[in-house]
């Protein structure tokens, strides 16, 4: 822009719900969908254990590249109704490793309640939500359901279990009536020091959070970052927040990703629908005469 | 129980999302299933137009045997955000119609926001999900991925637009966060007519809504049916409830569902996650002496 003399001023936002972002604490958006995912896994839950018969769950979560939305799960322990294994594209999968996780827990508990990240890989670097059951179970056939259909057809074979596969789908990603206040603050403060900062004549920058605790509370503060920082790598979660068998998150991942689910955002209805925001076109009065 | 003098006294209390027991205006738990579904096809709908490329969209709706939940979709229209179209299980289900109806909004629009109920069934009387896409499209292996995955596959072919297909799974009976008020009155209004009906010495009795308009306004009211009434029969959205096509609400279902979602529940949350009531175990102390 400086090149051809053109006046325009560039400052980043981050924001993706899969908080794979270098350079920033957390990106916005990650808040609610995480607090979604909690959410969901908790009722999930509440309703796998009202039947007398015993059942495997298996929830597919999104996050290609990393594992914070699939990790965001285990918030659900702390509404008492936590997942029992988790997995992470950060950890190679291992089909076999996994059918004995399930049947062991299933074993144990006559339930089992799985988290899965639609990343998950093999130790070829296949997507799992790519493979065909064909080449494990014999079916002789293709798997177009993807991965919590494809995990499901083949827990079912191994354990006779009643297995269901719940996929949030987009629906994690535009749940707005599950919002986190702490999310909506904060992305309403990134955007607005964005505009601050290409008022005060700085360019290139990325707008990015810094956590602090004061008085041991969470607090956000706004820095600036390099523009480049964010681009052409994911930022993952780091190996010591997952446990060893790489099967659920550690203390250090719960205490990373409570304080953003915080506060229950006071939506607005009517006809107990959402109200969506909107934009209205002010017509231009253009006198004739 | 008489025949044997054993004194019990039994009174039904109905409730199921399905919404398709005979002898009550409509089922605890309806509302509550019709306010998520109508909810998150509003956020689906946002999410769909956010981009510049068009979507076909396609929500697979609970509801093996009535159309009362996937109807429920068309309430969203309040929000601006209604689906283009709604396949009834009341309706049968012809695969050259639905790709035309599709195509067709595609075409106009480069939208198109399809609800399918899970228990659509071909002319037949074979349900389409249990449909082998081998039979229609030549891709010679069988399916598992369930209703919506079966139509995405099968619209994809023929329209080569992006395709996305959700299934509502059972996070649209679990979903507690959104349950409608109006909804958990009533239940509680049923529960409770129950056990007063029971202590009055009543028997063989169903609880059952009666819906009543004072001033314009809709109140339900309790009264009492023989308990075989929702035996062995299922209520189906009548036929002048759904357009001429087969593939929408008319206002009658509008009047009907809509007051059932009203109410934003004021739900208990701690650490930002539901909190679940528990019924405490009160430990009978005995006295060894």
């Amino acid at each position: 822009m400086e090149k051809v003399n053109y006046e325009c001023r560039i400052i980043g936002v981050p924001k993706t719900i899969d908080n794979d972002l270098e350079g920033t604490d957390h990106c916005p958006g990650y808040g609610s969908a995480a607090k979604y995912i909690a959410t969901s896994i908790s009722e999930v839950y509440k309703d796998s254990i009202v039947y007398e018969a015993g059942a495997i769950t298996i929830i597919e979560v999104m996050g290609r590249h990393a594992g914070w939305l699939v990790g965001a799960s285990a918030l659900a322990g702390l509404a008492g109704t936590p997942p029992d294994l988790i997995y992470f594209p950060e950890i190679t999968f291992d089909f076999e490793s996994f059918l004995n996780d399930v049947e062991s827990v299933y074993k144990k508990k006559k339930n089992c309640l799985v988290a899965v990240s639609e990343g998950i890989r093999f130790a070829d670097g296949n997507f799992v939500s790519d493979a065909k059951p064909a080449a494990y179970d014999g079916f002789g056939h293709e798997q177009l359901g993807g991965l919590a259909a494809n995990l499901v057809a083949l827990a079912k074979l191994r354990t006779g279990a009643k297995i269901r596969g719940i996929e949030l789908s987009l629906l994690q990603r535009s749940a707005a009536h599950l919002a986190s206040q702490t999310d909506i603050d904060e992305a309403f403060l990134a955007g607005k020091s964005a505009v601050e900062l290409a008022i005060a004549g700085q360019s290139g920058k990325m707008i990015a959070f810094e956590r602090e605790y004061i008085n041991n509370s969470y607090h956000c503060k706004i820095i600036t970052q390099p523009l480049t920082i964010a681009a052409n790598q994911e930022k993952k979660v780091p190996r010591n927040w997952i446990n060893e068998a790489g099967t659920y998150v550690t203390q250090e991942f719960i205490d990373y990703a409570l304080p953003l689910i915080q506060g229950e955002n006071t939506r607005a209805t009517e006809n107990g629908l959402p109200r969506f925001a909107q934009l209205k076109k002010i017509r231009a009065e253009v006198n004739d005469n």
